[in-house]
């Protein structure tokens, strides 16, 4: 467990800084015969590029991938998948000023007392520019489930929130705006927003649901690795996330049971589903949602005090191009991670029975 | 992965259903040369037990753990611990009315579905009588990181949260009531508030905080096995959390980052603490803390419908002896598994450097 | 991997030292449905049992398995399985000698070097006492595998070697003798050695065949994971194997490709099986077979020079009841594992296709 | 546990086919802080490459590997270190005769049985090609575990038998010929044999043994893990190898234990060492050795009879550039993954005390 992997039988390993030749991965496990449909693959990672509105940052990434292996006449091979997106507009020279800095809420200062030292380029490999190898492999992962729809949206900027119903929602809205926002008129303001805190040199936070819809019951194994346990865990592993929910979440605590409990009807749907598809910890049919915290970027256009590596102090002001709310361009991330662990349960799950 | 261990170097497996002859676990690769304190062990699970006080469940389990292994004069040897904790006080009778009935939000569906059949009784393995096993390999665990300190506590009983700073707050006053919370004021309507729901025969859920002061920089492997996607799949995996966040979670998303950014000062600690001791996956020696929330216990002593295996309309009601609210007995069960993960990542670290 | 498990989806992980109160293991990923026959898996161990004939040491330990959880009405329930066997007939006072010695081409040194200190009664966890809770899990795997059979024979013992084709032996023989040798006369012979070399206070070395029919094809993971290469692992990991080789093995490196290659049949088989079952890492359908060399026992009931743990030299002679030859109760550990092998391939395989 | 994988701390993952665009591998788990030497890397490869002489297969691949990711300023840093080779001399034409054809004792056959089809061209993933990602890893391997001193080499072929003790060996022969056999005279006869088996089409197999000095004593993991079966799995996955035994091996089941066994002297050394250096799975700080058998290649440049896909008798001959005898370069692979399993259980060891 050095870290970089996710998944037991679907398995994806990434690498790469973000200031080296290139990102990418490898997905062993991905099971034999499936034709891949390599538009949409690369479709879902244009929906993660940097410079795609004016609320993202303004790098401009082509982020192509190219797939080495694995793959025979357009159909997988049950062989290792390995795949390159190349690093073309890194302007080092834009992170020379953090070569001995520490900034602020990111990665330096731990990589620095882990490993002794650290690729410090654009955050070397602690980069969220990683998660663009998560999207691809996510990307594999929905064709294997080919029945299952993941949609992810932004449910919160700041405090702006979508408080309405799920099931009220128009996912046909959702990548019609630059926010991601299925409700238009929340989006307009979200993005308005953004562009104010950017305009201030800030950043600022929001939250990411996830909908799963078409999820066959009896994905999840028992007691450590829970189907939600496991979600959770790949929803953290996104750099910038806080927290994470699903179902009622932090709501349902304060619910009594009598509330809460989801009953069954005859078909062995539930007429409510503040489970969120999951009861102990396994699939049971229904629809899976949950939640996504995302704190603000931590790289700032403004003046900050930090120290540097020989803990002292010292001004700092952001450079380069850099978000001002990630949320947007993490839509695709969260959908990617969702799909890699369904991947893995699905093939977890033909263990069951004798 | 087929659900039952935790951990990779510092491994819990655990086993034993909630009315078999036993329930038990085996802890591999827990270093050799830790002398031991039994009492220790079994104080943490005291305060997990049943029937401890009169808001939980009144069943009566002694709760008494044997090591069978990995032990030697007091001292692990660096061999598999593996110990039991006999099942004495089941009344399976309790079940038979369960035998053909799926409960609403619990279990029963999904592991027919998955499995094919279930051992009902007690719910089997999906019980939470499991997380006994968990409590005693975290004390375990607490005894390897002797210098770090695992301090949980109840901070909401459905509506009623604990809104003080974290730092203002006694951490003697938790085990002195029987909500355990440190706020003896809040502690006592908490009490009153689960006696008043008992009393309706419903359930009601609540939030557990966990504290560790004392964590070296370091721990936490990068990108997937951040140590807080580590703390959040371990707590999304006890029985009844339905959410996780670390640091500012959720409320950290409505923050700017001016706001959020934890400045360094020359010591290398930082004047805030948004982070929760934990920057890029890795802890940066800055005390961390994370909220669980649970939600309300699925089973009730009020009537309710539900359907049977043959998807019949039934109803049924509670029997047993069940907990008003499962925070209070889940607090040391929090501190348990965050002892697993650190203990786990602790041996982790050593491979970092040549 | 603290080295108690084997095994990715039908998992073992055992516990237990030789004079502790018990061994056991967990098996978890034995899938749902099984119908366990109970005596066969006594069966089992009976074979691997002390005391069984005058060619074997002499300790005799009833080894009675018990079973904790993860079954239900007699079948399997897809839960972790655990066992226990106790230990009734330990003579710690027959250990006292070594406890401050290493016994030559023991694992007393390398224990203490890499531990700091051992259980040093009976060997600790380093006695072959381990090896019963592998029949066990064998055995369980074996009835998840009801279409394949494992037969391990003696091959040799010492100088005496079976040079007969593993198709013209007749299997019935094999439990007809002590030796567990399918040539009755040859048995006889190494009978006759053994009990000779017993005499002399000293032990022989041997060798065990393993013939498997009834595999399909498409068992083994390719590139790392190769079926022979896993079923190498498992042979290994039992206590005095020093060598195992498949097919042709050692003998093949000296043929021609032209004599080595098997020339299918139109039905798919082979007409010669050098492959001995498996190519490019994955079965082919045809029998599996190899052998598994097992060196002398290191305990003698001679003097022999050795050194105490401050390196001293000092004379120490074998005490307590020890096997001259350890090969005829080894069989039952060879199909063991085995089956465990095979078991978790069976499950692995079926993430082979989408 | 999908196949592509080596290792749990230090682990390997490689990917790519003969004639895709590219072979390689990711490296997770080297520790930070590696000063790499690349030439020394490039040079393993050399030894590895094909047609180096003219006694291997004439392909030219120029077999330079590229670096990806995880080093900066030539050390490691913790990170996954990602490399590719390119395949730069792929002639596919030679392979359009073996698209619907089962080549005899080849993975064609079971490969198409486990995953429904395959890239056949050149043997996809199944070729040899694959151990030269192997190499590069085991050179990244040595350079952690600079103190260890790996030599390989060949100690058979065919019928002829390097029958003299390692100790009596002179190392600094084996890279000044063409097979890699220390003993000059040897050397020139096996290179003289292999030459007439090419001029027949016909191939031949052998033997490498494998010498490791340096090794400090506890490394290994007890009971499943043990150093020998890792070491004996990580060989037997090696294309083309059909046998392992270390320290007395399979000649060691004809010895008597008061020969077998291994007298310590006051340095805690010992006087022979039929142990080959592990004893109870660990390593006991002697000198470890191994032999690995490896069958002869099985493409033939004569006809032979086999099946089609549809199970149709036909002739086939093979075609292109292949090794008459695979041992010479074999050699710096059986190093390579011997390295890789010492560095695993070096980083493991950290784990073993408090």
């Amino acid at each position: 467990m050095p870290g970089n992997s996710f998944g037991t039988l679907f398995k994806l390993t990434t690498f790469g800084e973000s200031h080296g030749k290139a990102i990418g991965g490898v997905i062993d496990g991905c099971p034999a015969g499936i034709q891949l449909d390599f538009e949409t693959i690369q479709r879902d990672l244009q929906r993660r590029r940097p410079g795609q509105s004016n609320i993202t940052t303004q790098r401009k990434e082509p982020d192509e991938v190219t797939f080495i292996s694995g793959i025979f006449e357009g159909r997988t091979t049950g062989m290792p998948i390995a795949f390159l997106i190349e690093n073309t507009n890194q302007r080092s020279r834009d992170y020379a000023h953090i070569k001995d800095v520490y900034r602020p809420s990111h990665a330096d200062y731990t990589y620095d007392e882990k490993y002794g030292f650290r690729d410090y380029r654009g955050g070397g490999r602690s980069s969220a520019r990683e998660t663009a190898c998560r999207v691809v492999a996510g990307a594999v992962a929905k064709q294997f489930l080919n029945s299952i729809h993941f949609t992810a949206f932004v449910s919160a900027v700041g405090n702006l929130q979508l408080t309405r119903d799920v099931e009220t929602l128009d996912f046909s809205q959702i990548e019609q705006n630059k926010v991601r926002c299925p409700d238009p008129d929340l989006a307009e303001e979200m993005e308005a927003y953004i562009k104010a805190v950017r305009k201030e040199g800030d950043t600022v936070g929001g939250v990411i649901t996830c909908y799963i819809d078409g999820v066959p019951a009896g994905l999840g194994e028992p007691v450590y690795d829970k189907l939600h346990a496991q979600l959770g865990k790949a929803m953290l592993s996104i750099n910038a996330v806080k927290g994470f929910e699903y179902g009622s979440g932090f709501a349902g605590t304060r619910m009594k049971g009598s509330q809460h409990n989801d009953i069954f009807t005859e078909s062995g749907k539930t007429e409510t589903n503040f489970s969120g598809g999951i009861q102990g910890g396994i699939s049971n049919g229904m629809p899976i949602y949950f939640r996504v915290a995302f704190k603000p970027v931590a790289t700032l256009m403004q003046r900050q005090k930090t120290i540097t590596k020989n803990h002292e102090k010292v001004d700092m002001q952001g450079k380069g191009r850099h978000d001002p709310c990630v949320v947007p361009r993490a839509v695709p991330i969260v959908e990617a991670m969702a799909a890699l662990v369904l991947a893995d349960f699905m093939l977890l799950n033909r263990a069951a029975k004798k």
